[in-house]
């Protein structure tokens, strides 16, 4: 008995939910968990299915091929395993997003496996080599943009992974190096509640602003800085007291938080990307 | 076309998601919205199922009978009409809950008639009438409580009701008077996080205790006080600044949005009682 | 006894707090509560504390010059009253923040009269006709942007009043408008986590984003539209299943709990204008 | 220049406020922060002030005396330095918490130096040996309670502290055990809202229960178990969903974020303990 988790997307269309629980049921697996959407702006149906069986011999393949021969065109749906994730962590100076990746990778509190840190300084090596993980230094000093972004490149060629996470990489990416990877694979947590002080220096902005407010966003990395599909953000209270160093201080719970819940509901494949945004079971 | 909500709970079995949204898919109806629930603990399967379709000449009734005749025995399954819930409220002397519910019944906030409210004082009596509802007084000075119970439960059989809301209503309810309703039918709202502080002055024992956060109950009533399935919670923050009475006044708001909350999930036919508990979809 | 609000403001300089406080002691009166901050940016010193004496015979009018003749140059100092603010309301046709301030007016769980309401549509009139408070209809229809402004000054010219709150006043209001008012006599509530989705349609512009959270502001008004001092600020959590709709049906709690939360501390005189900012205590 | 901590503790008295900032003002010390608090039930003062000046020759020691001297008979004045306060912490088996302290102490996210860490198992010696930290296992195996408190002792005996942290050490303390050691040395982080779930298994307490939210509490031990002064709170919304292994794991990231906070309060003099509860400015 095996359990994985089968994902569905495709236009609406009557009857999708007794097709695919059907297709579960006629082969044999039991549904633990199921959850389903469909965006009425664009009749989109979007479905996520905890399954539990006998995936030998082709069981599972022959019933994703069935579900796909049912689905409208356009659709996908495909079986992923419940196995740990490989993620590569990319940081600039500080340590508290990586020290808690670190921390619940070493606890199994998260079930990731961090092949590497790449830093634009070499600040965060030691941590790093505290639990026995590669680390790589790529200074971007003395070097254009582009030089930079071509090592980085090789840097990260280097890792296998599913997963690339921005853990506070403090460098603008452009366009062609986001274009490098899939979209869905890089993982970035900003700073700020957007699209509220979107760019350099948030705290520092919602400071001058005088929010009431503070928060961090998780978001998928695409071509425009700070605007791809958001997958999970959250929030603090602050008040007159906080300059805009205390703020970035109590940011940095916030900040991890917030990158947590939205990297274990990616790797727990509970989130679709769907235009610019994101649907969470 | 028409929507209706089908509610379906039952020992779990494999299937059961296959041959529900089958039945619905071969009875025409489009389903809108799906969430089903199955407990560990005792194997018990819940399915909530927003559908849209044809309900005339008994289509919906035949569906429900080709469900109830495939589920295991000891399951349920109905249809609930998308109707405005008839609601009488007993209060005692604060305004704040029964003026939220007041309020958002007559902007058609949320889909209720409030049919009556029933006062231990006639404080609240100015209130109602605004909103030209009928406000009857049974006071409970000089009497028992069994007697009071007995006018109480007669004021109460003058209202026809789906749900009786105990909005900050200060006497205890024996036994007695809790079993002549339904179980599921009255709801009250607890001015403590439970199971903190039941009983008598929680604000004055949480004043007492010195605890950091207050909170509010929503729950169903049953034969043991303050002990029914929990159906909504929520918290505030307090510190030493706060007395017993400040921590009253602060708790208002969220005894309301609590209540509200609680009672917005019951009338969309979202709670499931199971057992002491609840499953809210 | 009387209790008063003794509210200071000056440039910062050593002693400030020992000169005020002993002032407040050689004039017999006791601190009930006291709040200071200094802005580190421009060493501004704020500092509110709530004294009980004998105020008779100019007592507290003395203190007042006193600290007056010893606080730097460019400062300020006035005693306030705990007395029941003057509230005047403007709305267009959305109930919730109008019946909210209705409805804690009446019970005394806001120590506010609402001395009038303008709208520019009659919807809300019937609401407030229940509570015995005057409304006034000043439709825009058919007539230029100026001359409505001109016609909403009459009509608010009628009414003496502590506040004006823009309880969900939706049409944009011209800096002339403004100016007629002193700074931080009109408060306004927006539907959104200013300063993401300032403007119209906040609650759409979330959708577009696909935000995770939603909120709403308080703020006095200025001649920027949405960019006056922040009050108070909340949010809620929304996820992929909400439709703008749904989010301004859930934001409405917010909106109204935030609005509640900016002018109870704004009666309470614990609001102090910086800049563009404020000093809550 | 120099920073210090000055904390006043007397019945309260007219003119308090007034007495110490004026000694402040004749000593020289500037204040930056300043908060008072009286507890009406019992009339005690209490009074916080941070303030920077010239401490050399005995100059704050003065100061001190002479307040000493003016408040009422009962009081407590000290004046408290900025300094890296030394932590040891107890544990059992889950590293959550003592890994984020770990991270916060490498960090210098929190001013504390660890100076060891005592489990009665050595499940995590590895961890700690990772921030090279000594670690010491006392098992508490095939031995009675009364001899492997001796022992803890013993292993406690050998460090210098400030506070002891109950990092998740799941041992319940003898009263004897808890005698050895000052008022407020040491610190607990019991995992949930208290009151409610006092004593073993408060996750599985809460899944029976149906809550709606659970939580956790960071607070002084005293000989009573979890009933010590409470210091922080703060709860995490869950679901029927929730299983008591799922709610603990959901609960781990508020057990730490409550300990963090209230260990931030507590090494930066911000917490007094006021009988059975605390003063946390």
């Amino acid at each position: 008995m095996e359990r994985r988790i089968l994902l569905t997307e495709c236009p609406d269309a009557k009857g999708l939910i007794a097709m695919i629980t059907g297709a579960c049921f006629r082969h044999q697996f039991n549904i633990i968990k199921n959850d389903q959407f469909v965006s009425e702006a664009d009749s989109r149906f979007f479905m996520r299915t905890e399954i539990e069986g006998d995936f030998e011999n082709g069981n599972g393949d022959r019933m994703v091929d069935e579900i796909l021969s049912s689905i409208p065109a356009g659709g996908r749906c495909r079986l992923e395993p419940e196995t740990r994730k490989k993620i590569l962590i990319l940081v600039t100076k500080e340590p508290h997003v990586l020290g808690d990746l670190l921390m619940k990778s070493y606890s199994g509190a998260m079930p990731i496996d961090i092949v590497g840190v790449i830093g634009n300084y070499s600040v965060l090596e030691d941590l790093t080599a505290k639990f026995n993980i590669p680390y790589v230094t790529v200074s971007h000093e003395g070097i254009s943009r582009e030089e930079h972004e071509k090592r980085m490149l090789e840097a990260i060629s280097k890792f296998e992974s599913d997963y690339i996470v921005l853990a506070k990489y403090m460098r603008i990416l452009s366009p062609e190096f986001v274009n490098h990877f899939p979209k869905g694979k890089m993982i970035n947590i900003h700073h700020s509640f957007l699209p509220a002080f979107m760019g350099a220096k948030p705290y520092q902005q919602a400071f001058d602003r005088g929010v009431k407010i503070i928060g961090a966003t998780a978001h998928f990395v695409t071509e425009s800085l700070d605007e791809g599909p958001i997958i999970a953000q959250d929030v603090i209270k602050v008040n007159h007291n906080y300059s805009a160093e205390s703020m970035a201080r109590a940011g940095r719970d916030v900040e991890r938080m917030v990158l947590d819940r939205a990297l274990g509901r990616v790797i727990a494949d509970k989130v679709f990307i769907h235009g610019n945004k994101t649907v969470v079971f």
